[in-house]
């Protein structure tokens, strides 16, 4: 599981804007590629150096660069100067640990938003930070590992299907974030899945484990959220926002886009709502079993402490005692026993604990 | 129970607007009917070719379209082609998994909504999605299933019932959604029924099954919450909201719906408090059992373990122990025994123990 | 206790405007009481049929129709059409699940509220729904059975006590509404005893009654709060909105009377997390009952097993045990179960334990 | 603890203005003071008659009356009717149950705020109304009984301290709100204390008093809370309005006052939380503490049943028990018992329970 | 732990705007240290008397003022005095009890901040408080103590790094308030260890010091939240108001630090679900392990109490006890002891417990 919070002592003292990476190295070698592309054009290519991506900044076709692996922080200080990109954002774009946001710069708007995905061999919830900068005609964007989310789309645009070759830049934008939302949903989806199996377990057979089991998800359930809570003010803000780089065709996608966040949130919600449900009637459960312990027990402590009271009685050795020479004095105290455990049954029974 | 979230990973990676049913496929056929009707005029078919319906668009009267059957995804492309639907609404149409919203397009309004129902069997709550597009002079209605709750309204137009026929295209779809909301009631009914019989159980009889009864309603007011809050929002934002479609004397409709919507609102967090409530007494009646079970044992155990020990002592045989000789010893280790006993039992009465 | 949801199946399926009595029957015969007054002027009387009030509806003074009894349809319908209200009101008249609330007609203003009552023998609160309606020189009350709430108000009238014979309607709607809002205010006081009185037994002796009267509590103020809850919108909307009805001396006594509704709400709220400190109070004296419980269990246990032991051993009939012949043998294990009893006292009194 | 509603009954059924003295009588006889002040000049007079203030209304310089005890209806009606107040505002100030609120009626200000004390011997949180009206150029002060907290205050007009001498009424009206807000950190201080005192007993020594303690503190946060948080609006209400009675100088005074209700409000919430806090480690703890006490019982238990059953064996008068009669039984069974008794430490010193 | 309210006993009673320090004398001696920059010039002092800042108030370059100590009251008055703050502000400052806010007087910004530090001994959170002025071409900052906080932005202008020489006085204040919330960053990565330690504790061992730990996590959390939501307001004003103090280009770095304390409050709410997420845990596993302590008693006691019945039947003294003379009644009697006790360990093995 992802911390809360990121050790970033590295950056403690530095004056604002400076550009150091923070977070895990995770890809060996930063890779970026460029795609071109308008209605009838395509044009993709891996390139070395980042300077070959400088071209493109005049040519009126819209043009994505995305840039995989943010350590290599000179790689990005050249494509923030090329495109005029401001430090903090720069900043930003390499503190892996910021927190979802849109800033609007005017001419370009910079996107802070968590990748999400599921580990299956661990079932735990890791994240990826991913940064966009949607300008008039490009779309730069940074991801902290080589993913495959982003393909769909990239395919997309090499066939030509559906509209994207027909749109501008913030469609592209608006692609790439509605990637990322889609994938949360396969996020819940596979919560769903281990909050039903949860569900039956807790009612056919509550195990301690449950109980750790329990937490994990409450604690997923709050890095969850805090990853895609700010993402509503994030497109909220762009829907508001009269912004010249989103066109009014655009804002319909973003408003389907949003409506999509909200349902996000609003399943996480319900289900920390039902996790604490959960942990309610584990609680509850462990409490019944409890009962159902103490009353075994008391049942053969109430039956056969006062049965052995009454044969210590007559393994006293008083020499005075008149019942022990009675010959039926034996079968007598067994009568006695048998009537005493009998009518202790019942009471048990009447009580509803047998 | 409906799962808070529905499988679809058909969907990822296609471009949005790619019309993909998700949901499961509830009806063999798509079951397609037209009503058509003004104040003096009336006319319903079923069609079988969604072509038939066409015609419809360019007369004056109201037209109401229903579609049974999401399944068949090109009948609902040839639709919206025919009626200039965007296609991110067909694609929410489709799209089961929705959340209630509406969506303002100036020349249509697109609204989604929950149809509940509570299976008589299971007794769970069932959801289904209805869409509906209200243009200028058209109403159209999609259900995942033929359903009977619009039926009272294809009589209510069919008779000339009510004002419905003097009113027009916002009217209808007025009268649709208020037709689910009042549905809901009945499920609000029900489920008071069931909080009142177990508010009685947890008073008589409070077993290990109310508890999974308290998680189920608790998950099912989640379920409904996730249901309903939205409408909320849904129908304030058409009273807000200035569209030409809406006439000013649906305007008090509305009114009256948001009312009804906020009732519905109110009695499922009253519910939800009230189960929480339940669930709080439910542990708190264990607590008081199990130190029931407890004073049983304790009452039992502190009496007869003494007088044991009592009997043990004279069943030792040693050689030299007095009292063994002594004629009246034996009745006196009786009436020892029976003052601890007595002593005891007063004791635990003054504790309200017995 | 009231339902939190009445049972309506009665209106599904009409047309909206149905006018449909929902609610219990609670009195015999509706009556329908007129006073017209002005500085001046003073008249008082019972009407047996509808139509002797409409008269009234053109003289300059103000007159209050007040209607006990919903059930008669036909007499609402006809005060309806004398004084032109809209269908929907009626019906919200007649069914006496609504939500308080308040609408604004330009030419009247309608208001929904709830009167709340406490039976004296069941101390449990009751409910009853009283619509007003305020017109230019009007004021029309239904309430669903004959009661004493308004008699002080009618009483004044007729002396000419306070300012009201001064006033037009709309001071004599706001006098309606105070009665009903100061009638809250002892349904909290009472309230307020039976949480003393709780808060007392919860310390000197919980039962599991108390359990039951707090969940009972806690029902109430989820009740209580659904009703009183709107009546906040309700006149801060009276109080935002400029209405022609509303003169301006009369705002400084809504202002008021709006200060009391919060009052109101404050105390519910207030209570509501009372009752939660007592529940909790209570699981904790539970739990501390049966940790006294168990001391009491293991201080019996654990002194007197060991002692029956050694007392066992000496009981035992092996014929090659030394100790049995010796004669000091039988006071020596005294002296050690003396010394193994008190040392045990001592070391559960260190525990602090006895 | 001052209950959360008065009774109140004597108000019920008057009309709206009715100037009725609820709440105790806490003074014998009420006492009235005027302070006469400006730059220059400082003139102040106990007087028997309320009719002797009334000349200060047309002077210039500030005057400030204080009335404490409200029980002598008369003496605040003849002050209303001199100074033009409201019926409204006279019966909000002898009814002694207001919630702090703030009303402009242009040509007076009028306050109600809750002055808290806490009872040195109960330790109990009091409360008493304080009513203020700021006029033009008086400021009229209502307490229930003879208090010393604006003693500093007079003291400070007397001697022509800070700015209080140069200033208006308004700073007057300010500095006596100042001091009222002042008193309530007395009060949080003394609750630091005690829940400073709770938080080291609930470590070293939990007890069942502790419990009722955690209560009291909680129920006194609830009154505390509903006292204070209006006052915050109150305040507001003063900043955003634009009284010509506030000029512009006491602004800034108004913000720091502001500023410190919050703080008030902030640290009443912080201890809500930590009440909340101690309330979970209460009821943690005694759990802790029955486990401890199980234990014990357990390991008594477990260890001497299994070695009274064994002693029990060879007490049984079987004719025919061969292990009698063999010389090294007796040493043989003890060592029996030795091995299971260590045994049966070991299993629990592992387990971690000794 | 710093308490959640200090002793302030001593202003009681003094007008607004007397200066008097409140908390504790934390440094011997006041010391002052002046920096004067502009892109080209930088001048370092450190001033024994507080006069000798005065002649910078006019020079055009950036002039801060630190002074560490606040206990010399006059010091800060004649601060106060030449650079013409309101005594209100004065009174702020020597009191360190402050909640963090910020207030425009138009010719300078007043901020209240709290610096937090965990101190390495006792792992406990502590508080200072910072006050800053912002005016023209001035920062004077107020400390408690000689902190090390700002030594790197000293250091910063010293060397000319970054931008901070070319930019205004605002810029400073920028960076002074950035330092306070970076620093923030260091309490809550040491608080997610301490509670990531503690997940794993409570796992593996929960012993009764977890909870203790887990309250006192909690009552830091609280005191965190209490020092730092109020700084999103203040800084959120700040991006709001429209002060000529702050330059546009400094606007940009305020949204920055906006995010921070975001992130910094979002941090804090997720911490705080999860600690009381753990004390969910700790409570459930205090019942699990209680529940296996009554496991080993109950099958204990189960087993052994019916065997030592039957020994101690054939322990009795009856004469005519016909099976005691039998010779295979004593092994059979062992086989029933056996049979006896390996169906009721079948019988725990078949519930779990063992």
């Amino acid at each position: 599981m992802p911390r809360l919070i990121k050790k970033s002592a590295k950056t403690r003292g530095l004056p604002p804007g400076a550009i150091v990476h923070i977070g895990e190295k995770k890809t060996e070698k930063v890779k970026i590629s460029v795609i071109d592309y308008s209605i009838g054009k395509f044009d993709e290519k891996e390139v070395k150096n980042v300077e070959e991506c400088f071209p493109y900044v005049k040519k009126p076709a819209v043009t994505w660069i995305n840039v995989d692996g943010l350590h290599e922080v000179e790689v990005i200080e050249k494509l923030g100067k090329c495109f005029d990109i401001h430090p903090l954002v720069l900043e930003d774009i390499v503190n892996t640990d910021q927190r979802p946001k849109m800033e609007d710069f005017e001419k370009y708007i910079f996107f802070v938003l968590k990748m999400l995905y599921v580990n299956d061999k661990t079932q735990m919830i890791h994240s990826e930070q991913v940064s966009l900068i949607l300008g008039r005609n490009f779309v730069i964007s940074f991801q902290e590992t080589v993913g495959d989310v982003f393909d769909v789309i990239r395919e997309r645009i090499r066939k030509g299907k559906g509209r994207i070759r027909k749109m501008g830049a913030d469609y592209l934008a608006y692609t790439l974030i509605d990637a990322i939302v889609d994938n949360y949903f396969i996020i819940l989806e596979k919560t769903g899945e281990r909050v039903e199996n949860m569900e039956q377990d807790l009612v056919s057979n509550p195990v301690p484990e449950t109980l750790q089991q329990i937490y994990n998800l409450k604690r997923e359930m709050i890095y969850l959220r805090k990853s895609v809570w700010p993402l509503r003010e994030v497109i909220n803000g762009l829907l508001r926002k009269e912004s010249k780089l989103i066109k009014n065709t655009t804002h319909i996608y973003l408003r389907d886009l949003y409506d999509h966040t909200i349902q996000v949130i609003d399943t996480i919600e319900s289900f920390r709502d039902m996790i604490s449900g959960m942990l309610d009637i584990y609680m509850s459960s462990v409490s019944n079993k409890m009962n159902e312990v103490m009353k075994v027990l008391t049942i053969f402590a109430a039956i056969f402490i006062p049965l052995t009271f009454i044969a210590g009685i007559y393994g006293m050795n008083f020499q005075n005692m008149p019942e022990l020479s009675l010959p039926w004095a034996y079968p007598a105290v067994w009568i006695v026993i048998i009537l005493v455990g009998v009518s202790l049954i019942i009471y048990f029974k009447r009580k509803k604990w047998i």
